[in-house]
């Protein structure tokens, strides 16, 4: 047996999405630049995917752009507000993922951009109010870069009232959606964000392709220079296949929305019930209102529970510690430590998909007791 | 019957190719940075994939980084040539691709670079000469960038040589290797470069995929600022499909180099042949020592000569204008430009593959002649 129970760091393909991928493998091979057959026959894909994406999100094709993935997203949004429309300040938090922080570390330091980190409470949310105060407190051209769902704890921002504040203090705003897109409803016309992204992997879409949202009214420059693809806003034959991919693996996820959630939101309930009763000590990091696919589980310090990660996946279960992991040490990550984890305890972040089972439930919760079992 | 003469803008995939992604499509969908079992699945595919285009370039791995295809290597090492290795100034070329010279202007103008461009002759090529005296004539760090092949006529530019003038007034080598890698034997051990790139989908592997050389001497910094996949080189979850199609496709263009270039060294000797004698007042513009592959040609100006390209696809032929076309408008590329192309005549650039056959040629060389007597 061998079960996956990390779908935030990355998902399954779909078959659908294997099969939208494998036609175009088979049927396509044309430059979508060209303006021969073979090359329409590629824009095609490209374009159509666009357009499915756009409706999706109820934004204009106008504002969609192809990536290789969230990270170039978030990068080219941030590098670009800062460059192209004056953004001297940016606002953002302690558990943003890491191509948010180390980006502006770098735009810190390279472009002298005040970064101001609004710190989160024990569940990972933010204050709104400190935010309303931070965007008072200073006239600065400022954007707004705040995550919609921690990758870590699921911990979910209200991106409505934050787009309402950044509307009344006249700031820009981006949110790192790579971990909701496709699980929770965006509706561009309902809420105003001026950039958000996505990594297709994240939602049962192939890796290494995403895409950027740029409202209309705020176009920035790209961070590509070349041959003029995306409109100009990101050169670089396209990843046809991996267009292809995301845009069918998008398309399921609006139609199964909900029937996922439900399915999802019974397993992780289920998991917990169990963790609660048949684990001692057992400390649940995720919030109550967490995005359903997301559990963050720390266990109690102990020479059992040191190696834990590893215990699992030889066991045969496949879940992320929640750290970065460097020659084999589990240390907490910069999240655990933002919502004062308790570092000697040892956290693991289960993660979920329409596919598990409760039996794979009742398996990864057997394994855990036995791990507790294993003699010192 | 349709007819894909357009290689040089992108290929088809190869059977081995489609196998190799559909593989990964099918049995892997880990993330490389999970150190689970899934995780290390899809980090053996990665790893594997840079053992065999470090070996096929006699590179050490540790310096091979996957992109998302040339467009971003070629602008990820002009960038961080100027911002992490004191490049003050760069000598290129007026024929380079996009990528590279519109990378330059946004240099000049944002980091004050010093660029200067090496003037080509009649048929693409530079003189070294030239090159010797611009990099004795200042002492500012430099770097020189200059493509391998040129992908509108095929030129091919000394390498060797120009490594050679390089290492001697201590100035750092970039070559744009998009349309050689995969076509003529390139050995880092021989030959000292700094950096070069590949974009899979010119040697038969998938679109969206590439990589940056980056020898162990002059790290640069990386572009995008995230998860540090890649060493640190490049963060973003990796294109794992794309990365084993692109290992494929190196791995069969080394095993094939020599038979297809007979190939396509006869079929284009035999497409030359019928134009000259078949076709009147015709122009070849690449050069008889250029790569085999490209054949660029202009036909005399005339009214059946305007829409060439729309009757060549109307007639079931892919090829390219060797034009930025915009609006229908097909106008000289800056390429033609350099060579001083006389801008009333039209050329296409017809480039080949080792699929393409003497048929072909032939029913493409009868169409020519069609369209030349198309009543005005």
């Amino acid at each position: 047996m061998r079960i996956y129970f990390d779908n935030a760091s990355t998902t399954p393909l779909l078959p659908a999405v294997k099969d939208a991928m494998k036609a175009v493998i088979d049927d396509c091979y044309g430059n979508p630049s060209s303006i021969h057959l073979h090359g329409r026959k590629a824009r095609i894909i490209v374009e159509e995917a666009r357009k499915v994406i756009a409706r999706i999100l109820n934004a204009s094709t106008g504002e969609i752009f192809f990536t290789s993935g969230a990270t170039e997203a978030n990068n080219m949004v941030l590098m670009a507000s800062v460059r192209d429309l004056g953004v001297q300040r940016i606002i953002s938090t302690n558990v943003e993922h890491h191509c948010i922080l180390h980006m502006l570390d770098h735009l810190e330091q390279t472009s002298g951009t005040k970064v101001e980190y609004l710190k989160v409470d024990g569940q990972g949310h933010i204050k709104l109010e400190t935010l309303a105060q931070l965007l008072k407190q200073d006239d600065a051209k400022t954007l707004v870069s705040v995550m919609h769902v921690n990758n870590e704890l699921g911990t979910q921002t209200d991106i409505t009232a934050v787009s309402k504040l950044c509307q009344e203090h006249g700031a820009l705003f981006h949110s790192d959606t790579a971990q909701s897109v496709g699980k929770i409803p965006i509706d561009l016309q309902e809420i105003k964000i001026n950039f958000l992204c996505g990594a297709s992997h994240k939602f049962f879409g192939p890796k290494g392709v995403g895409f950027v949202y740029i409202n209309g009214d705020n176009m920035i420059k790209p961070l590509f220079h070349g041959g003029d693809q995306e409109r100009g806003m990101r050169s670089g034959t396209e990843n046809i296949y991996g267009i292809a991919g995301m845009s069918k693996a998008l398309e399921l996820a609006l139609i199964e929305m909900d029937d996922r959630k439900k399915k999802i939101t019974e397993l992780r309930d289920y998991f917990i019930g169990k963790l609660r009763t048949e684990l001692e000590d057992i400390k649940i990091n995720s919030p109550d209102s967490s995005l359903h696919n997301i559990l963050s589980v720390s266990f109690p310090e102990s020479s059992k529970s040191e190696m834990l990660m590893m215990n699992l996946d030889i066991m045969g279960i496949s879940a992320s510690s929640g750290s970065a992991c460097s020659s084999g040490v589990e240390n907490d990550s910069h999240v655990l430590e933002a919502i004062g984890h308790d570092p000697k305890r040892k956290t693991v972040r289960f993660s979920f998909s329409h596919m598990n089972t409760l039996e794979e439930v009742d398996y990864v919760v057997d394994k855990l007791k036995s791990i507790s079992a294993v003699a010192v």
